[in-house]
């Protein structure tokens, strides 16, 4: 095969580390053990099954199984964090490593035409692509009808081998997520791994499966998310993508459905104001946009239910089994609530007995209850509140999954009062009574079980505590011995507004600790502006590079944050355990092996 | 003695319970040791030296030693937790009880005139007086120049035995506290006791103190302060007495000086603003009163530094030796600041630069440097920040320790910003630039040490974070194996405004917990009203009854409370652990054994 001889061709090392320092010091260093941090690429780090492969066969099915959180862990450590890093190379880096791949491709594959190899090729059935998930198995990929068997371009890949992400299925999901493949010299390259055809049948499959399903017209998803649940969609991305970038793209952001995405005109939307005085009022799409400022902030959303898998392991909860990337940050664009309050008629008359504002959704279930929820109205109306009827997503229309054309963003605030698919406002005395509001998303003591939980004894979530987990490594990962650090990344964010002011990391279990460094934006890139105190809507990246211990064969790395209110992460999971397997937020560990190469 | 005499006295104990049943529930339990939580009353649960006798003989010197600690702890244990229970009696009981005493005192007492037995006495030092402090050596007191035996009226004291409180000194600062001894038959009872005089020396020994000290004009404190530091003044109160009423009276309320508390004349006292567009401004203490509404809150003030005990138990750090009482509660009445800085022209043009309020007390070292600090101008201007500038305190002046004629009330926030003898106040764009604000008061990790910590690294505390404690049984107590159930008494509060929801509550070191009940008022009296969100100030107090653990030996009493944004207390101290020792805030526990009577 031609990547066989594009295997074997010479590369001038020298020249392409003059030309292109950081790409091909990647390259390099895949090719000098020692100068890595985790051991080579291609070293078969996962662990023994369910592996790599029999989760991403599961990418689409609907599970909140442990055994499923299982096999997400061990996939987790088998994208190894460091081939992350080359992720984040520039479009220019990889555009020019692949201009070079193609210059070599050509002189290697002159001989033979496309067209011809294409005649010769068998047709495969989806079922035998989705065998061929990892290097002892071959890559397969798929793309456009064609199947592409690229196992021994994985090592070549700019990207690292975060190709295997797409192992075993479609290429087109994370093609469009990375622009630099929209050039004519990547598809270039992919031909000289063409191997078959998709069989017809399994190109019309996706197509075929949207029958008679409330949840039929659900948006199309990215493939790398972890499906906790099908219907309602409820997913998350893996932890290494999470904290690649400052601002979570929306394809990698948490999805926490309810109910069926509703389908909404956004010529025909209105959403209705109620509970002030001018009485019921309805505003337009249009009437959101321009008669209100535009206003952005970056504000991290974290579901309740973020890192319920780590309760579950002290003793099983009710609840979709999270891990911990329920979590995302997003610049949004919209009008402030308040604002809007004031223009309808919101002022010190209704401050007189208005406590509470409602939020209801365009999701609805069969018997036609919406989802719905409610904040304190000093939230909704306070200057420094900035609640937002957002209608933009990192600068573009919120997609489907988010809550087009309108959600409600309430920074700080826990992500099930950030109602989505917003229909409907009003102004009450009284706290929304809504199943979300009374009877779920509420904390309760280890000690409180199914038998005697009072919902009226706890308050409903709204701010939530502070927070930081472990993105790289993953747990189970073989850090090489050889090494001489050991660099640990992940994110920290806190409610209400108050901003991590530090996250402490200990390689020994939380004997010793030592101080990240903080980021508020993409690595290399300057920080946000520091926010105004009490503002601090957005997360922070952390990472640390220590001197790998000595001696040690296991590391137990621990991560606890410190916010402007100097509140910390409890130490231990089983004295916060509660039945709903909410507001999980202990110190979050992970254990590494420390190996001779 | 007449004393024995009386106690010998047979009394009608099935009328009195009858008649007052609070008061002689107790009274017949301090005989019925079966039905009593903590044994009997009298017996000596102290434990070896240092004494309670030897921590009063030191309660006005100055030490912030870990002896001293100790030496605390076994006093609060001896003024074991049981006997508050009788000072929490209404007036109407006590009164009641004195007035049966006095009858019975009378008719035993019947043929010696008392100024024959005043004229046999002897006269006594001081010295010899302070020898007398527990029921072994006796309880001597002092009042009005004469030395009573008070030993045998201990388990009459209506007030149980937080009479020992005043073991070996003035009976005087504890009257003037209980309005219920202001009656002729209670020195009548006390005349009974009387067994000498004091000698003149040592009454007028506390005034030739006052001499060519910058702290002589400090003023008088109560002796049951535990002195952490006596000049400046640093002291706290027994955890027993903290959470026996809501609001903390003045004379118990922790003091926290960095100076000598300056004396200043109201009439003449003017307070600066600066920093406004109208130029430097000045305000009389009558301006401050009457150009403003005034405005109460009740607002929990805690020092930085409470409970540093336990993070010197972990490992030594600087600071002075607080135990659990560094906190206090009370309302506060003053000018709101944000209606004085919106009055002195504080408006949108200033809102554009300014970004803090500084604020300087009266209070100055030698090189005239006052002490001083700042908080952000958000906290400063919102109409929900609450911020006081306070010139009342439980409805009455500001007492000197606390920072006549005005101080500062930042509510929610650490007690080193709540500035006292307030001088001067600056609306800046910087932060202060004092001691106290750049270089004091800050958090670190526990890592950190005095080699490598960078003041600048860490932001200035402000909110605090989630807190509680128990206050009764006290640490090292002894427990009747007898009693069917244990009550569990403590404060909880979290800073920010931030209102206590939860507390946990363990007897087996944390494995299992069990809910508290939460009150926002005094004992069997309804709550204070709900705050609005965000602005709960005041602490709650808590109480567990449970069974208590059949076969435990001992017991670790843990608690931990959860705040309305789920924020919750770390398990241990080491992870927290930093230099100053402050935030000290991981779960806290007692230990106390349980034992046949």
């Amino acid at each position: 095969m031609v990547g066989k001889t594009f295997l074997r061709t010479a590369v001038p090392r020298i020249r392409m580390l003059f030309l292109f320092p950081d790409v091909n010091a990647m390259l390099l260093l895949r090719r000098c053990p020692s100068l890595t941090r985790l051991g080579r690429v291609g070293t078969q780090r996962y662990q023994a099954a369910p592996s790599f492969a029999s989760r991403a066969a599961r990418l689409c099915s609907s599970s909140s199984s442990r055994e499923d959180q299982r096999s997400y862990q061990h996939a987790s450590s088998g994208a190894s964090w460091k081939h992350i890093v080359a992720g984040l190379l520039t479009g220019t880096g990889a555009v020019l490593t692949y201009g070079l791949h193609h210059q070599e491709a050509e002189q290697a594959d002159a001989g033979v035409p496309a067209a011809e190899k294409s005649s010769r090729l068998p047709v495969f059935s989806n079922d035998e692509v989705t065998k061929h998930r990892s290097l002892e198995d071959g890559v397969w990929v798929t793309y456009k009808g064609g199947v592409y068997d690229v196992t021994e371009f994985v090592a070549m890949h700019p990207g690292g081998n975060k190709i295997l992400l797409a192992a075993g299925g479609a290429l087109e999901p994370f093609w469009a997520l990375y622009a630099v493949h929209d050039q004519e010299h990547v598809l270039e390259i992919l031909s000289q791994y063409k191997v078959g055809e998709l069989s017809v049948e399994d190109r019309k499959k996706q197509e075929d499966a949207k029958v008679s399903d409330p949840f039929s017209s659900d948006p199309e998803r990215h493939p790398v998310l972890r499906v906790n649940c099908k219907k309602p969609f409820n997913a998350e991305p893996p932890p290494e993508i999470l904290t690649e970038s400052y601002i979570t793209p929306h394809v990698f952001f948490f999805k926490r459905n309810h109910l069926p995405v509703p389908q909404v005109d956004p010529a025909s939307y209105r959403l209705k104001v109620e509970g002030l005085p001018g009485g019921a009022l309805t505003l337009s799409l249009e009437d959101l946009k321009t008669r209100f400022p535009k206003h952005t902030i970056t504000a991290t959303m974290q579901c309740a239910g973020n890192r319920r898998s780590d309760m579950n392991k002290v003793k099983q909860v009710k609840g979709l089994n999270w891990g911990i990337s329920a979590i995302g940050n997003a610049k949004w664009s919209g009008a402030r609530l308040r604002d809007v309050l004031l223009a309808l008629g919101y002022g010190p008359e209704a401050a007189q007995w208005a406590r509470h504002v409602h939020f209801e959704g365009l999701d609805k279930d069969e018997t036609g209850t919406a989802y719905g929820t409610s904040i304190p109205i000093n939230k909704a109306v306070s200057e420094e509140g900035d609640v937002l009827l957002a209608y933009e997503m990192n600068g573009e229309d919120i997609p489907p999954d988010h809550g087009f054309p309108v959600r409600v963003v309430v920074p700080g605030v826990v992500g099930a009062r950030n109602v989505k698919w917003l229909g409907r406002i009003l102004v009450s005395a009284e706290e929304s009574g809504s199943h979300w509001q009374q009877h779920d998303y509420k904390g309760f003591s280890p000690g409180t079980d199914w038998n005697k939980v009072d919902p009226k004894s706890a308050p409903a979530i709204q701010e939530l505590p502070v927070q930081s987990a472990i993105t790289a490594p993953a747990d189970g990962a073989v850090i090489d011995r050889g090494d001489d650090t050991l660099t640990v990344k992940g994110y920290a964010w806190s409610g209400g507004g108050r901003e991590v002011v530090r996250v402490d990391v200990s390689l020994d279990g939380g004997r010793t600790w030592q101080v990240a460094r903080l980021r508020s934006g993409d690595d290399g890139q300057p920080d946000e502006p520091s926010p105004p105190p009490g503002r601090a809507w957005a997360w922070k990246l952390w990472e640390l590079t220590a001197p790998l211990p000595p001696e040690a064969e296991e590391l137990e790395i621990v991560c606890k944050a410190v916010d402007s209110s100097y509140n910390v992460q409890p130490d231990t999971v089983p004295p916060i355990w509660n039945l709903r397997g909410l507001l999980s937020n202990a110190w979050h560990r992970v254990k590494v092996r420390v190996a001779e190469e």
